[in-house]
């Protein structure tokens, strides 16, 4: 019966695991969009997210079934409630990745705002979020998850600098830029966001690995 | 055991539901003060969400206890994990609502754009979806959590015409209007992911009741 649960987990963290490197590369795919302003591309990343959608139910009914089946305690317990939350996020770092190549989508047929500001910065920021959180995942990696939390603040600092310059520098000066302006101070939020969930997740691992709950305590990552 | 189960869950009805009416009550603060421009209103709500924070990880730890201690079967799983989903997107509709809040707050030393545009009418739209989400929990009613998933399509028209007009209608043709607009631009987006939150709750209720996934599967609701 252990040996059966400890297979079970091993292969509810691969399917996991699968999950996270769809949406990493779907996050990827809409950033790389954004730099060359290809629409074909970005609406790639648009007609993949079906799958990753499917992705979550597979996650959840699988969980469902060993909270079911095996009457998990403790540890394994924090495991499969934990990945339950986890999908959830990864899920919807993959539609704000929609939500980023449907912007790039908008952007396409318009001359780009030169220079795209702090976006690159942020863009970076949030895949190496999402990339720590996946990892302390796997490696159970308490320390990990506890440093992508704490690059949150630079996400939101990034996102203000990018909204403020767009406000003040582009579209209060020449109201002809606010077109090609709003879809990118949008951008600019769907990457914060994405920076967002990568921190659920990473404090997800951390209940998980510690039981320790730093969500809504940043206090408790000291 | 079973009755004492029975008790259990009647009582992790009740935390939701509790926790429901407050977040219910912060999106309407925070749309209120949009209404009045009123920034001591906004920032109640921005000082209230600490509260509401705490209540996701009361629900959660309560689902644990459950999890591990009554090892529940069938409805009553799909019952506790759908919980600790709902309280996720609850806490996250407040996080919202202090959005709204805080770009009431930077609206109130200028004076407001007149019309709202449809942003009244969204803001009814995301009253109205929350409450039945939540109703449909309460009294486990699928078509009434079936039908809240049905007006989501609304919020994304509303939300796309009220952006739509605030760029075409104002910021282009007055760039004085940009720093006023922006701020209606994102209450918008806001409003309208909190119907998305309204509806993935309906989604989990749907999911509890029925054994349903309609999570990405639309077509399961006809």
């Amino acid at each position: 019966m252990e040996r059966h649960l400890d297979q079970d987990l091993e292969d509810l963290k691969k399917l996991l695991l699968k999950m996270g490197i769809l949406v990493e590369a779907a996050v990827f795919e809409a950033t790389e969009a954004l730099k060359e302003l290809n629409s074909k591309r970005a609406n790639a990343v648009v007609s993949g997210d079906k799958a990753i959608d499917e992705w979550e139910n597979t996650v959840d009914e699988k969980c469902l079934d060993l909270l079911a089946l095996q009457q998990p305690m403790a540890g394994d317990l924090r495991f499969i409630t934990m990945s339950m939350k986890i999908s959830t996020d990864l899920e919807r770092m993959a539609d704000l990745a929609v939500d980023i190549a449907q912007r790039v989508i908008e952007l396409s047929d318009k001359p780009l705002l030169k220079p795209l500001i702090d976006i690159p910065k942020l863009t970076k920021l949030a895949q190496q979020m999402s990339k720590n959180a996946l990892d302390a995942f796997v490696n159970r990696d308490a320390d990990l998850a506890g440093r992508a939390i704490l690059l949150d603040r630079e996400a939101d600092r990034l996102r203000n600098l990018v909204q403020k310059e767009l406000i003040e520098e582009y579209m209060s000066k020449d109201p002809s830029t606010v077109s090609r302006a709003v879809p990118l101070l949008l951008i600019a939020r769907h990457l914060e966001r994405i920076c967002d969930h990568a921190t659920n997740i990473a404090e997800d691992v951390i209940y998980m690995v510690q039981a320790k709950v730093v969500r809504h305590h940043p206090e408790q990552l000291k």
